[in-house]
């Protein structure tokens, strides 16, 4: 599928300001990745520097999106490019929008780490945000994965991951709920452990759109709003 | 400034597709504020069936922007646009999809509503998310304000309203939190009137996006990322 849209142009620097930008939002989908490792890991350990690091390196993550942004609309007005060409360019242009919200949500993971670091730990050593972001840490690599190979399938199977994730998310709620209501001395800490997990669901959904938009580049069909069903049915129709 | 942006082009034809453009945007951000407003509106007086009128027309939203974004990029393809009308585009490109995740902060909005009005009402009657509601609803129409007369200036305004919403929020988490803690059977509701909260001030930070991206188009400059001072400084500058 990926020969459609690399490799073919008559200007050979063409080709290589394409790459360039694909290697970019790679690069910036790799920090991202960190990023959210980093902030599950700092909470989960109650490590305040990991914390600290991760809330600094924020300003990366946005300097990034930036320069990848500037670097689309330029290509765009220098190489006025057609199809598939600007259909990558529009898929990099929303994609780093996400790879930045991520990024925001996993500084604020971090900031909730900071936060119930103060607070004496729970038996369970938050072993739910544990196991929620270790989920959601899977389907954003296979997002970038999918992304990387320009793969529809792939995407397509990822978008499905986003369920587990809401339904792990819905899990951690009602836990919280419980305890909340069990013993009130616990609500803070609580309400600390329900943001870190709302963070986690909306890297979820960040994930689900960079899938949508490599669906969008590589079938050239916009499936976002519809059904998974339908989705496999624009997945299975050549491009 | 809007003159340096539209009116001069050599195709007619081209200028009628971008002004086309731009008032499909304002369109979609029409609906987008009846849709916040009606949302408020139904949570504050209890009234499921506007909120589920608000759920239902939530698709309307979504499928401005597929067919905004489809526009932009036919016009890119065929008109090769450069510099200011170039800018226009990729500005737009962004804005909707904030637009859309508005109208999605909406939609949660009104299903929080839903919730709320199968619940004893408070003797607030939600006084604190009418109150939140009425300045985000502000902060979004002066946003699209500066988004119709391309003024950077007005754009720079509206981003400084941000804090003012971020510490009204503040005030409503912080009361619901002792309200939680002084009467447990209260958990759920101020939960839900936190997560209604949460969405209205998230629907601040997508106005405030779409503030810079007008200061962006204008100026052409990236005005992301940076403080409210710098801001201030780019907008001095001549575009």
């Amino acid at each position: 599928m990926a020969d459609n849209l690399f490799g073919q142009h008559i200007s050979k620097q063409f080709d290589t300001e394409l790459e360039d930008i694909r290697t970019r939002v790679l690069a910036m989908g790799g920090l991202v990745e960190q990023q959210v490792a980093d902030a599950v890991s700092a909470l989960v350990g109650g490590n305040r520097e990991l914390a600290e690091t991760v809330i600094e390196r924020d300003h990366e993550v946005n300097a990034l999106e930036v320069a990848i942004d500037e670097e689309c609309t330029q290509v765009v007005a220098r190489r006025q490019p057609a199809a598939g060409d600007l259909r990558l360019i529009m898929a990099v242009i929303k994609t780093i929008t996400d790879l930045e919200r991520i990024g925001d949500q996993a500084e604020k993971v971090a900031r909730m780490g900071l936060h119930l670091a103060e607070r004496e730990r729970p038996k369970s050593q938050y072993i739910e945000i544990q196991h929620l972001g270790a989920r959601v840490q899977q389907m954003l690599h296979h997002t970038l994965d999918a992304f990387a190979r320009l793969d529809a399938e792939a995407a397509i199977t990822v978008t499905s991951e986003d369920e587990k994730v809401d339904a792990e998310y819905d899990g951690v709620m009602r836990q919280m709920v419980t305890f909340m209501m069990e013993d009130p001395r616990l609500i803070k800490r609580s309400l600390d452990v329900m943001w870190s997990a709302r963070a986690l669901e909306r890297i979820g959904d960040h994930s689900k759109n960079i899938c949508e938009y490599v669906i969008y580049l590589v079938k050239g069909k916009d499936v976002r709003h519809i059904s998974l069903e339908q989705m496999k049915k624009v997945a299975r129709t050549e491009s």
